[in-house]
């Protein structure tokens, strides 16, 4: 080996966590999963490494500059960028062999070679749900998804959030109204300056579109009107706009609000916001965020909607769908940077056995009895006084010390510490399971 | 989005399930990670992409070929090949803010650009478990890492197995006593084609090495010795070997024999095999394979050992440790083109909600009502008669229906119809969960 050692180090922007924190985080992403599947998501697990040709058929500038893509041998391959790609790749592949509507969820890492800075990341869980539909996908599937954020959001336990809700419809039915259905980007950019630079600037801005003053204020209080979604609906009702596309949308909007509630989302949990866009040439229908009532700071933590044709690089069926996103790095990296989540335990261990000067084989059959029930168990071996075993299970974070002395060993019994209260109790090791729980 | 389509497809192999096969593998995959933390292994998550002077520290030769590196602006880097590296490295890099012995399991996929060929992949999952110690780790480990690979291959459930146990002392002292310490592989691999080549063709290619026929036969006998581990140990005795090396070896393994039956682990599941060597550069002590008795054309499904150094090419620091690796892709991919696992659903859901004429709002808080309990349900949407949602239930392997029609409605009740037994009974909503588990 010789004497010249290699700096141990990983690249900037990867995120690689201590155990402490690597179980927290893993709790996180067990409770996702937990959720997805509670719904009948369905797992996949498509390949980090894909053909370019095929990662790349949809994308451009910021993306193709940011994968990581490269040759080894004839084959043009790259790093999945995103989780959407393969999906749509996946269906279009498999369209014969699967059943519709596809719901399926995917947690995985994804990446980016962006710049380092903080709280990018090269490197990020991505945890997607999306359902698929085959020609059509119902309604009532707008409400499902953010019946799922709730579900999780609720689990997560971050306190209080709102799911704020849009329907891109509305949206391109109410500029289309003004005649400005081409410049919706720039004004929804020009509007969003709004709290920083105040309505007269917006509107001086907006006047630079080639927007007059009346459509202007138009626009300033259809932005910013006030009021839950049902007031919200209402208000949109009441501007008398005649266009199928705004119809429709607001239309939407007031039935997916009234399928949310029958999925038992409280009403103060969701709102309508007539400022989501997301993705201006990607969602058709819908679009979601969640915001943490308490963080707003961290701006969406969970973000996605409907779009029209998933598939459209790769086949002729067309197969509309809506789905949403978790950026679960960068959200645990956030909240753990805010101290609003703390590791819980530096180990996954509930019981220490703890010998005391016995023979191994009954403080190891303990140890079985309760793996075999499904509680972890570790044994210290060291032959150490009592003292250092409960420093160690206090170091770790070990809830419960069993320990096993001479006496528990002759009456086939075991007494119980709980690291927590203080309190010790001795029964016999058969129970040691139904004490534990 | 024209006309031109590209061609949704993979790269040769990676491996993608459909979801029923991702299911089964998942099921398999959660067994593993279950037990690695009953038994108090910590989880880790290293990337994927590191630098290729941190990753490439030791290779050299085959690893160097097949390894995916890539350069992207300044940086040169590669996908992890195993996850040994990434662990050694990591070990190194946070040795101050770990506790020692080190318990770590790592799940996750690593990268090797082979050619394609049948059973080969190039992305594949890895189930790592190693143990390191700062300086010393006790030999009781050496019982423990069988101990988990027993209960792993208990929970999976393919039938017998079989742990074969090795010590390189054994086979270094061995051969050291022979005065033939230095051509072990050479002899290995000629003893290897015993079974094809006879005892009388390997004795000639033994002489090809200088080795004459009295120590021809000697080694002949040792690796073709036959009996229980206990009758193994007493005939290793009976050689008479005066080797420290080859006696420390002999005591080692007769010691981890012992500690594997406290551990609970049954005589008729474990093995010595002298010919187990396993990398003959890396590992020191301990050796395992284990193999599945009704499938020994499997090979090893589980392998690994005991190494004297992890870090030494990054830190001073002596961390002896111990792991073996699961090779999941592989393992699972042999299995299921054996026929000797299969699919079992096709979904994750357990509970079909189906609706039947009547509004959605109590069907979805039956729904709800089962996810609060840990019980994925799955709402049938669409207004179609109850034979369409029977069909749709059998074909998805969901084991339960929930159906409610009027009089369920009218009296707050759910009928349940077990899927695989055919029984219907109607009973209170709220007892739904306790009607399922």
């Amino acid at each position: 080996m010789g004497d010249k050692k290699i700096q141990p180090r990983i690249m900037p922007g990867f995120m690689e966590l201590l155990p402490p924190d690597q179980i927290l985080f893993n709790k996180m992403k067990d409770t996702i999963r937990e959720v997805y599947e509670s719904f009948g998501f369905l797992p996949l697990d498509t390949p980090v490494l894909e053909l370019s040709d095929v990662l790349l058929a949809k994308a451009g500038g910021e993306t193709e500059k940011q994968i990581y893509r490269f040759t080894k041998g004839d084959t043009d391959m790259a790093l999945r960028f995103d989780l959407t790609v393969p999906l749509a790749r996946y269906v279009a592949q498999h369209a014969g062999e699967l059943t519709f509507p596809f719901k399926r969820y995917q947690i995985s890492k994804v990446y980016r070679g962006e710049r380092p800075q903080k709280g990018r990341f090269r490197e990020f869980y991505q945890c997607d749900i999306d359902m698929i539909g085959n020609d059509e996908l119902p309604l009532i599937h707008d409400a499902e998804i953010p019946a799922v954020i709730y579900s999780i959001f609720k689990k997560l336990d971050f306190g209080k959030f709102t799911i704020r809700l849009n329907n891109r419809k509305v949206l391109n039915g109410f500029f289309d109204s003004l005649g400005l259905g081409g410049s919706i980007a720039d004004i929804l950019r020009t509007i969003d300056k709004i709290d920083k630079i105040g309505a007269e600037k917006v509107l001086a801005e907006l006047s630079d579109f080639g927007i007059d003053s009346e459509k202007g204020e138009k626009i300033l209080s259809f932005i910013t009107a006030e009021g839950t979604a049902d007031e919200k609906i209402s208000y949109l009702k009441s501007l008398g706009i005649e266009n199928d596309t705004f119809s429709e949308g607001v239309s939407e909007l007031e039935q997916v609000s009234a399928y949310m509630r029958l999925f038992g989302i409280e009403d103060s949990y969701f709102t309508i916001d007539l400022t989501i866009a997301r993705g201006l040439d990607y969602y058709t229908g819908t679009v979601y965020e969640t915001v943490l009532d308490d963080y707003k700071g961290l701006g969406s933590v969970c973000s996605g909607g409907r779009y029209d044709n998933l598939t459209g690089y790769y086949t002729k069926q067309k197969m509309p769908g809506i789905g949403i996103s978790i950026g679960l790095t960068r959200l645990f990296s956030q909240l753990r940077a805010a101290g609003i989540i703390q590791p819980e335990s530096a180990s996954v261990v509930k019981v220490l056995v703890a010998p005391l000067g016995v023979d191994l084989k009954f403080p190891l059959e303990v140890a079985d009895k309760l793996r075999s029930a499904g509680i972890s168990a570790e044994v210290y071996y060291q032959d150490k006084a009592m003292k250092h075993k409960m420093k160690y299970a206090n170091k770790m974070g070990i809830p419960y010390v069993a320990i096993i002395g001479e006496d528990e060993l002759k009456n086939g019994e075991v007494t119980v510490k709980n690291m927590l209260t203080g309190e010790q109790s001795t029964a016999a090791a058969d129970d040691i399971v139904s004490m534990i729980q």
